[in-house]
């Protein structure tokens, strides 16, 4: 059984009263993702889902092409060792700098969105609207529904797909938004499950130009995010034909790009 | 002026109708910070307080001991170059596995809080209380009042500097928390004006355990979160003797670790 969430004992402070008490709080512990002996990347993360969380990260940050690269991938531990196929070669120095620059980036918003396109990725037709409005603001009452540890501890972040009618299809949680969405991505590549077109994916929070990146990688045309995007957020879903849908409340949200697929 | 709000236009909908509309998203850039010639990380953060931003991360990640190292910082638009004394080396083989590894964590949470000492840092002294109960939960509300960026945008995470009474000192904001307080210790770092003893910070998300590594390393012995600390952000702080406090609502907060601060 995956440890994800721990209690602690706290005070708890109120009207100048205070009173022991336990509180449930996420656990943080660091994995190791590794390429045969390599150690290509440690990032801090709730345990459970390892193996998907090693195979989203390698294919969203453009280290692996899909699954079919893959020959074995198990966990041990805080440890994911992933075997290649042979004669698929990884650069070990492009993956070095790519990560020293935070996912393809360069020194100003441009460059990091053109590095995108070197990366492989593709605008998305500007195809026909596939989801009701009125479902928008349905979709983090779902998660919320399923979201269980969350509701228990506060301290996780969700990354949710759902289908074009609203069902629920699959739901990650993490301490770390990147390791949500690439838990949740590359459980859909293990069971070859990508691109992921008709399907749309919501964050619980902010979205920022990496959540996109990732998102962009697995052919995820719509992206709601329940917090407010950033600019090069906003940039990277209008270059690319990506429908992106923010500040989700109540009966209403934004539409910050590709209103069009939203009927 | 740096540009730290951009307008976007958007489709706002509610109810079912569909309005165009003006958005304020926090702005998204890639920053490159160099030390001479050599590029030692890009992070993406919102423009303003580069020097800062550059300053805070080269401390707190343990690259530089203080402003004694530094000779020159200067920023020109994306970039921030700093030039260390003759005679200040960095090792930059440690860094670049630093970086990999996501601050100098090993493969369990254990490891990790051992780096923390090989890094130099040391347990607080089980002092005196210094902080009103009665202070805490008006700290979010006067981060919020000097706060004018995010109250637009609701895009950015804050850092603020308090003092014992609770004045507010100084406050950061940037789309990456780790930012927000890489700003805020930088530009104590550049004034001399570390370590931050006597003093609190108060972050306007969750805690994790890059957030406590940066508070301890600045020597801040009181964090305050308004939202919730992971496993290992509780870990460190009972094993420097910080307090943590989370959760901070109206009237109410959990004290994680060193509860005694607090009168």
């Amino acid at each position: 059984m995956v440890r994800n969430i721990l209690a602690v004992p706290v005070e708890r402070v109120e009207q100048g009263c205070s009173t022991p008490a336990q509180d449930l709080v996420a656990v943080e512990e660091p994995l190791e993702i590794r390429i045969a002996e390599r150690v290509v990347s440690i990032t801090m993360r709730t345990p459970g889902n390892d193996r998907e969380l090693a195979a989203g990260f390698l294919f969203t940050e453009g280290i692996i092409s899909g699954t079919g690269a893959i020959q074995d991938i198990r966990s041990h531990r805080n440890s994911v060792t992933v075997d290649l196929l042979p004669g698929i070669d990884v650069d070990f120095d492009r993956l070095a700098r790519n990560f020293y620059t935070t996912s393809s980036c360069g020194v100003c918003g441009k460059t990091s969105l053109e590095a995108l396109t070197a990366q492989g990725c593709r605008r998305f037709s500007q195809d026909a609207p596939r989801f009701e409005a009125a479902l928008i603001p349905e979709l983090p009452k779902r998660v919320r529904v399923a979201q269980k540890v969350f509701e228990r501890t506060g301290g996780l972040h969700a990354a949710a797909l759902f289908d074009a009618t609203g069902e629920l299809q699959s739901l990650r949680e993490d301490v770390g938004r990147h390791n949500a969405l690439d838990k949740l991505i590359g459980a859909e590549i293990l069971a070859s499950r990508t691109p992921l077109s008709n399907r749309l994916v919501l964050l619980s929070g902010r979205a920022s130009f990496e959540l996109l990146q990732k998102a962009l990688m697995a052919g995820v045309s719509m992206l709601v995010a329940v917090g407010a995007p950033s600019s090069l957020a906003v940039e990277v879903a209008q270059r690319y034909n990506m429908t992106l849908v923010g500040f989700v409340r109540e009966g209403r949200f934004n539409v910050y790009s590709g209103a069009w697929r939203i009927a």
